[in-house]
């Protein structure tokens, strides 16, 4: 379908245009798209569609590259043929390849990927008929998409961002109604007279595996565990905190922003379950 | 930092490891990842993260290809020379390349990536020390989120699915208070009593280019336009509905599900602003 795309300066056959696998793009979802579309060879409100991209850009942290786009995507346009019929064009543009790590590089090398391809499907009848729609609910598709582990990760790269401009190690996600979900990256564990809570997992919350295992081994200690929405004021009166992933494993939260929880030390409880998990690694 | 790399049933280098540029892992962020942590060259909880992923495959349709994953794991970590070290892995899965558009190939070619690389930062010294974190408004981030196009296109790719599977052009998403707030790919507008209505851009809605070519050659018809909440009676009173974007321009929607919008068929206004867009693409 799609002969020639343009990649990083240069046109190239579409069935040899390849991208690093350590492109942001790919690993976190990390980048933006433009979809024009183009009339008998002549691309519509291409600046308009530029200015967009450029601020979404901006937003992102992601410098545009300066290119002709006019020619290029005139070019393109000839070279796929597509100047006597209705075509699209997207741009892609990500961050680029980069070390693995949330944080982006502080001079990224974008990606910049043009395509031009036939216009799909019969638009000009629906145009003239009309169509059916149906109608999705978008909470519930946000909440059942927070079950996976999706590829999208911008608003974990836009968390970390925040974190590390405010010096802390890792950022707790708020709904309006100040209910705690997760971190970026890991999950969130409170402790309150002696008993473990959590914010439930099937609303919003990733079942991180490391979740469930310090889950098991509070229990198996006589812990009481709860799965329960918690909201700022609990993480601030919690006696101690902690998050957990897989690569962090537990790590104690000692503030809150400014807030101190407890003492500003990592709790006994904390430190009990550091070791039953590191034990647990060491069985294993 | 990264030698080896495991693509889809071999082993690569890094640097010459790529995929193709209609891989929808990146152009749609259609795909799941799985981070491992690994202890002295041994994977900690494989097994749970595989049936993470495996689940998560089976809710996208996306075929988890059969490997032996604990010797693929092993000799990566050898080759990175990641045996007396922790180390982390991750684990990539798309749906592969395939043709643009966003309902998927009924048979996909998934793109499998597994990366090994040593643990970064000193996380021993967070688990001991404990660490400050910071609080993240969700809701904000997403309704920031909603006026950037992403990358992130899994949303819409379910919609568009559920859309096929009920036989309909279009799926709009709806909130918990049956607010709508545009489809997957388009904007949407209905009219009433010769007034035009649109959900507001700065909330959960992309400010589509088209959809302000519309506002504007309305405005220019003197026909009143208002950019207000809409809610999923609003729609099925309508007089006229339509669902706009740069591919599609202004295609009318005639039924809802089951409900039909007034006649169920193209209304004058509709009519009217498909001349007008025309003439205005015609003139530029």
């Amino acid at each position: 379908m799609v002969g020639t795309v343009f990649l990083n300066r240069r046109f190239v056959a579409a069935a040899r245009a390849r991208v690093s696998v350590f492109d942001r793009g790919l690993l976190y979802g990390d980048g933006l798209f433009e979809t024009l579309r183009v009339y008998r060879g002549e691309v519509f409100a291409l600046d308009t569609h530029l200015a967009r991209l450029r601020a979404s850009a901006v937003f992102l942290g992601i410098p545009l590259p300066r290119l002709d786009w006019t020619e290029i995507i005139g070019a393109l346009v000839q070279r796929n043929r597509l100047m006597v019929r209705d075509a699209s064009v997207r741009i892609t543009l990500t961050r680029g390849p980069a070390s693995p790590g949330l944080v982006p590089p502080r001079r990224p090398h974008p990606t910049v990927l043009i395509v031009a391809s036939p216009l799909a499907g019969n638009i000009a009848r629906a145009q003239r008929r009309g169509v059916r729609v149906t109608l999705l609910p978008l909470a519930r598709a946000a909440d059942v998409l927070a079950g996976h582990k999706l590829l999208n990760y911008v608003p974990a790269i836009l968390g970390r961002i925040a974190a590390a401009s405010r010096n802390a190690f890792e950022a707790l996600y708020v709904d309006e109604r100040k209910r705690l979900s997760e971190g970026t990256t890991s999950n969130l564990f409170i402790v309150r007279d002696g008993h473990l809570f959590t914010p439930p997992a099937p609303r919003g919350v990733l079942p991180g595996i490391t979740r469930r295992l310090v889950i098991d081994l509070a229990r198996h200690e006589r812990m009481p565990v709860h799965e329960r929405t918690l909201r700022v004021p609990d993480l601030l009166a919690a006696s101690e905190a902690f998050c957990t992933s897989s690569l962090i494993e537990i790590v104690p939260i000692v503030r809150v922003d400014d807030g101190a929880i407890a003492t500003a030390t990592p709790g006994p409880i904390t430190r009990l379950l550091q070791r039953r998990y590191r034990a647990m690694v060491a069985r294993s």
